[in-house]
């Protein structure tokens, strides 16, 4: 399924998915279904992955008809981030990319050497915000604002010691973050405050629930700032793939339904470019990953 | 107000506050006063900070008669942690005390020079535990298990931007933590998986609200391990203190009700000491801060 969280002029956010290019909301549709049915993304994933394929058969079940009568057109509805506010920080995983790990070993102060465990920060709740919303740059706090397209993975359910061989079992679906940097407010290393302002994490337009992305090894991603592409890669260059990530990290923390994994940006960031560039404001930038969609961001100083 | 989570043998987790050496359960205290309140400690403090006068002057108003019949002796409950899932990892606060400091550049690779800003770092919702819970140490990941004990701010409300002199209005009340780190898991220098792995949050007991306490930055603060004392320092002599830290922070965050922040450990961890401690099965750390309270945790291999 292609989900999304979106509100009208009047409402407040509600769950919806993409059917025929219109958006159905999901309660709406449970309510003509006879099946109860979340308006909120997280209750959604707490029902198991089952429920994404009891809804596919549910709505093979409905009349077109039927299905007009709860759907909005793209341009009568606003799409917000598909999960709004998270539970937790977002995971994030640096350095995950051959060509990328060179281009910060040559511009940053992290090792030449490839990482032989996943390097793990964090972005809060407080980071996220929609596709066409603004990323807010302040000057006060940086100079050096930068951006990183990447796949993010949506976790399903609770696990610990997830396996390699499990690790899809526990994979909601995918979407896009946009890993917003600011590269000069790292304090004594910690990259928090580099990655952990407001806004810093655009996400979206969609989550793709897993069965319809045949391998999430073999996406294309990309990202263009005011038009012209900085990076232009493909999730199959991952060092730690989503399996390894899903292993590793549920060894470190107990993963849970709804968790967030940013999985890292290939190269072509401003950071790595000679000379280096930084966004400023009014540079639009947007984030695609092939299958999910773009989102699109407009710099704001403030 | 001497606020705490806790159990009977049969309820789910409950709110609830110290009266007399007695637990008094918040929601029927609440019905039994004619003024709703919750049975979760998020919900209580989203009611904004008045609400704690409020439920002062009705204690006033209550016949001892009338609380006995909805109170617990403290061995008929368990507690559990004050915020025993918090709506975002926990902000951490690294090298906040000039001994720390110096201990940790002498051991660890930190630098010499005292922070010129808060070093910030996150701990996720699954690093919180109670008071006699175990600390569970992994050998698959550490061998360098260590203690720091730590005042922790709970803030009461949204703030972007807050000044020094405003900070105190956003304070809600404090708590103890335990900082648990294994020295040994840092990874390309960040320290969400030295820091973030499950039960490395120890905290409470209660949760005092400021009100009852005169001045954060003048209380003792010490730790045990096994009877011996280990850390004893002053909240004074944090180099940043908590109305600096919520000025920084809410400078780069967006701060929301129910925000935790740990404000940094004094000397004293097991990576600063000649020879080298680390914490090993069956250890019991007592982390204490003045006028809060002790949480003690035993250390458990797995």
């Amino acid at each position: 399924m292609k989900l999304l969280t979106y509100k009208t002029e009047t409402s407040e956010p509600r769950l919806g998915f993409i059917y025929n290019k219109q958006i159905i909301d999901m309660e709406d549709f449970g309510d003509i279904s006879n099946f109860p049915l979340p308006s909120d993304m997280l209750e959604l994933i707490d029902m198991g992955f089952e429920v994404i394929y009891e809804i596919n058969n549910l709505i093979e079940d409905t009349t077109e008809k039927q299905l007009a009568q709860i759907s909005y057109k793209m341009e009568e509805i606003t799409i917000l981030a598909p999960i709004p506010y998270p539970r937790k920080n977002i995971i994030g995983i640096g350095l995950n990319y051959t060509e990328h790990v060179a281009e910060s070993a040559r511009t940053l102060d992290t090792a030449k050497e490839l990482p032989q465990q996943p390097v793990i920060f964090s972005k809060p709740p407080t980071t996220v915000t929609a596709t066409n919303t603004d990323i807010l740059l302040n000057r006060n706090l940086t100079n050096q604002l930068d951006w990183e397209v990447e796949l993010a993975v949506v976790i399903s359910k609770k696990g610990k010691y997830v396996s390699k061989a499990d690790a899809l079992d526990h994979v909601f679906g995918y979407t896009v973050i946009n890993d917003i940097s600011a590269r000069d407010c790292r304090r004594s290393g910690q990259w928090i405050v580099s990655k952990g302002q407001d806004t810093f994490a655009p996400m979206g337009p969609i989550i793709v629930t897993k069965d319809e992305i045949e391998n999430p090894q073999n996406l294309d991603l990309s990202l263009k700032v005011n038009g012209i592409e900085k990076q232009n890669s493909n999730t199959k260059f991952m060092l730690f793939n989503i399996n390894d990530l899903i292993e590793d990290l549920s060894t470190v923390f107990t993963l849970e339904a709804g968790d967030i994994i940013a999985t890292g940006t290939p190269a072509g960031v401003g950071a790595g470019r000679n000379p280096q560039e930084w966004l400023k404001d009014g540079d639009i930038i947007e984030a695609t990953v092939e299958g999910i969609g773009t989102i699109v961001n407009t710099v704001k100083e403030i």
